[in-house]
């Protein structure tokens, strides 16, 4: 954990109602961390329906294999999430260390090792001692609480500065559902998909496949969407679980995404999605600025997506974002190395609601002053029209700062 | 240009000999910069060969428009090239500033536009006041000398902190030939091609179509193989030209780049592109350090340069090499994203000779010291094995420090 909070930290944070069919609790282990919290369980009552995304990394970690192999189950009774060591790259060792941590949870919950989702945080290459969860599952599947999730946030933090919490509601069919989330950054954090960790809980009732198209589809615009580093991590995991414990209010089980009587959830969980993902980039390592990089006009949404990434990446960009500098010629090069589409003459970029280049030039009207008073925001918008096409996206990033080479050059986070 | 000049900078520089048929002058023209050259022309005393490759953004400056433009007629007679501002994405303004450029350089030498080459570096999206030209040119085509190389590499130099000359000889059917050349970078620096600005002359007499070959094969191992910070400059330009004038000692033409009179020359050739290339990597802005990244048992060679391009441009392997952290972890990471085919548990990592990771995990006889050891050096080799076929590559690049962040975040370089 870094000393000081980042600037861009919600000034309050979202008071995280209990939910009904979910229950945790969290210890402190020792995994790398001195007094602090570092190791979440959390206990479904009843056997939960599961859905999860997972980095698209080549070398994924130990516990993103575990939960790929028991997703298809689409039934959760436990999670055990742990911070300091991330179990990748870690081999043979680490195949160990997840299998005996499932084990030691499914005796702990008395369920099945399939039941049980793992997710590792922290130091990749470093064996993880599964030795030290032994103790502690007993203990935090008989405490567990529904009211802990702010607690949970913290307990899954590394270099965050601070907890990172949602809640929303929503109806279906007549029926009041909630939906809690916590997640974790905040480095090394690219799409697909930049999250870390991040675990997301309804009392809905929704069946497995139709929990893994919401979650699939909500991810793109969100998770799928922010980018501190360009760096993607080993171990990105999002889980959606629905403990169906509206049933007991009279909601009829949903089979299927495209169920009309979801059109409130699923917005309520893009919702939920997109506040934990804008928190995860407000708290990129050294984050003092927050970027919103609009690209329209490209060839397509996919090419928006991709010119978009390439200037939201660009340390370049970032950089100049970080001095305060209208430096838009920045944007042009990012633009001309994506490989999409592009003439610059029919290019035009805003920083904020000022226009800064047009036809390919310098807007006429273009103002230092007006430009530099947008850079001296706390968020800034960056919108690029390619002028070929209707494609769309939108990314979020972090500026470039020497917090962030100090955060990873001064200590191995 | 930065105060202070970089802690990698050659020691000495070449001593640079004249070479025949090529004159050179600089002037200081107030573009941007006060007391210092930043206009360089170069004259060839005969119609030169030329060859050039160019920047691969889709937002190319004008200059490289100009060069595009230009090439297919294969003849030199006059370079200019500017510091200060890149004449990029400035519209019509740009066009009509490298028209004059190019009628004014023409006038002055007594040639056609045609025969005219332009290159810009400096601020993108500023239009390019070319008057500024009118007035000098006249006078830097009436003084230009042979023994003027070193103060050629000054004029356009930017944010580059030492010139960078290279020399080289080698015979051609048993007479002997010059090759000098001139770069500058020193941040906007990716493949492909990653150099900014370079010019090479040799008085050896080759045609246009062979100089093509010979620099295309040229650039792939040297300047397309070095990254600073992943972001592809608009105004990329190497070029190559050959006075020829190695046929006054009975040199014969050389047609066809697979001529094995060019054995010895293309070597000569590619060592000093290498140099060069090497050069603006060591000059990285705000660099420390020099990493050569080296990728082997890749499934092809393409594969293994993608995979070392996203270790060489990962902020956190190269703040990792800033804070000499051994963080082999993140080479893992780095391989994971680069969407290469990788298995984790073939993987094996040295950094120098000190094997790190072997089989998919720590190496068994890791040692912290010895790896840190090696961070602590100037130059960081890091080689990693695939262990899937015989794909090889080398990029090279520097480490991320807070003077780049500083460079690029405290003024519009």
């Amino acid at each position: 954990m870094s000393g000081s909070v980042s600037p861009l930290a919600p000034k309050t944070f979202a008071e995280m109602p209990a939910l009904r069919g979910v229950r945790m609790a969290t210890a402190a282990a020792g995994i790398k961390y001195k007094n602090r919290t570092d190791v979440l369980m959390m206990l479904f009552d009843r056997p939960a329906s599961v859905a999860g995304v997972f980095t698209r990394s080549k070398c994924p970690s130990a516990p993103v294999d575990h939960c790929r192999q028991n997703l298809p189950g689409g039934i959760a009774r436990a999670v055990v999430v742990n911070s300091g060591n991330a179990n990748a790259f870690t081999g043979k060792k680490g195949r160990e260390a997840t299998r005996l941590t499932a084990e030691a949870a499914a005796k702990a919950v008395g369920c099945s090792e399939a039941e049980v989702f793992l997710a590792s945080t922290g130091v990749i290459g470093e064996p993880l001692d599964a030795t030290k969860f032994a103790g502690v599952l007993d203990e935090l599947a008989a405490s567990a609480t529904q009211d802990f999730w702010f607690e949970a946030a913290k307990a899954i933090m590394t270099t965050d500065t601070y907890p990172k919490v949602a809640t929303r509601s929503a109806e279906i069919g007549g029926v009041k559902v909630a939906i809690n989330g916590i997640a974790k950054g905040a480095g090394m954090i690219a799409p697909d998909m930049a999250t870390m960790l991040s675990f997301v809980v309804t009392d809905a009732d929704i069946a497995p496949a139709a929990l893994q198209a919401l979650l699939q589809a909500g991810v793109e615009p969100t998770f799928n969407s922010v980018t501190v580093d360009s760096d993607t991590s080993t171990s990105d995991t999002l889980m959606l679980f629905a403990t169906g414990a509206a049933a007991g209010d009279g909601q009829a089980k949903v089979e299927d995404a495209a169920d009309p009587r979801l059109d409130g959830f699923r917005a309520a969980l893009d919702d939920l999605l997109r506040d934990l993902a804008l928190q995860v980039v407000r708290d990129g390592e050294g984050a003092r600025k927050m970027v919103e990089v609009t690209v329209e006009g490209a060839e397509n949404d996919a090419a928006a997506k991709r010119i978009a990434l390439s200037i939201a990446n660009s340390p370049l960009v970032k950089t100049a974002v970080a001095g305060e500098d209208a430096n838009w010629g920045r944007v042009v090069m990012a633009v001309g190395k994506s490989g999409e589409m592009a003439e610059r003459d029919r290019l035009a970029i805003w920083f904020g609601d000022i226009r800064v280049a047009v036809e390919g030039e310098r807007d006429p009207a273009y103002s230092e002053a007006a430009a530099t008073a947008v850079m001296q925001g706390e968020t800034i918008p960056i919108r690029v029209d390619i002028g070929l096409g209707s494609g769309r996206a939108t990314v979020y990033t972090c500026d470039l700062t020497k917090e962030y080479v100090e955060i990873n050059g001064d200590y191995r986070s």
